[in-house]
């Protein structure tokens, strides 16, 4: 089957290669998109659009537009410059903005170190962020980095190579998390919290 | 966050109607795409390509190319033309081929009976199916349909269509997945299982 039907194919190869989508997910959405004209256009153009408008911080890496930059976040003035916060990608900025109470600002890595995937520190923005912790009044740098150990080996790196720097290294908490029971924790989880118990106010 | 990001807003809700994404999925896909500039134009081109190259079948309704209509199941001469099964979506044309073993042809209804998704019988290609069985030499029709409510109230209404006809109506058979255990079967199946129960060959 679908040995003539290579736009299927080729249009299923690109879905695989979006994250989180596998091989027969893929397909099953490139076959919907085929039947359904009216979204593969809206999809052609949305994509389109978000090449024209959409372009990544010079400062922080996170994502703006060509006129904002800048983006909103390292331009606001009422964001403290004395905290940074340094994240894989874009959308953990995202995620953190959505998630509220964090008022420094970002420094997106793009990538972490991965042998298997063949990504070296040379391939993140490690020279900007030295470039900032030169330019900008920053007190503390946050690595807000993932739990899995590409992304440890990364925050170890990067806090040796801030080591000789005066700033504060901090890392997120971690703990059991918000609604979750102590029954659902793997023992490491439940390790670092009991580790990082925190006083309970009246 | 992202007051001014509407290209990047307009392409996550896109992803967001694609079967299989949720709303968090769509957001981190389309911050993807922003930053991997390649992979967008990628996409972009093979969505041009798919709609340029891929129409419905007007027999079957399953995906060929404009020059191969009908397609290359309803051409193909070795083909058992006594057979027609009939299926919810072109995908599940696909999952059967994959699967080997039918040797007949397929009808795409385009759906199923939904009144929570506002699908009534005259959305379907239920018009094209009585023409068919009218024009074509058809003994069987197999509703290889899914097995919840709507697809079973579809089938249902397919089976009652069909009575007056001289054709014999089967489903594919129901029962314990090949490589599973008696244990993880739900009571349904399970009773289904050993009603159709099948002789041990030797």
């Amino acid at each position: 089957m679908a040995k003539n039907l290579s736009a299927l194919d080729d249009l299923a190869a690109c879905f695989g290669r979006l994250p989180g989508i596998g091989r027969r997910s893929a397909q099953r959405i490139a076959i919907y998109l085929a039947v359904n004209g009216g979204l593969s256009n809206d999809l052609e153009a949305a994509l389109r659009k978000a090449g024209e408008n959409l372009c990544c911080c010079s400062r922080c890496g996170s994502l703006t537009t060509p006129d904002a930059d800048p983006c909103a976040i390292c331009s606001d003035p009422s964001r403290d410059p004395d905290v940074l916060c340094v994240v894989e990608s874009p959308s953990d900025v995202f995620l953190l903005e959505n998630a509220g109470g964090y008022r420094g600002r970002y420094h997106v890595l793009m990538g972490r170190i991965s042998p298997m995937g063949r990504q070296g520190p040379d391939s993140m923005r490690l020279d900007a962020l030295r470039k900032r912790l030169d330019t900008e009044p920053i007190k503390e740098v946050v690595l807000a980095l993932n739990s899995d150990v590409e992304s440890e080996a990364t925050a170890a790196y990067v806090r040796d190579m801030l080591a000789d720097r005066p700033v504060r290294i901090s890392r997120p908490a971690m703990g059991i998390p918000a609604g979750s029971g102590m029954a659902y924790s793997d023992p490491v989880t439940l390790a670092r919290a009991i580790r990082g118990r925190e006083p309970f106010a009246q």
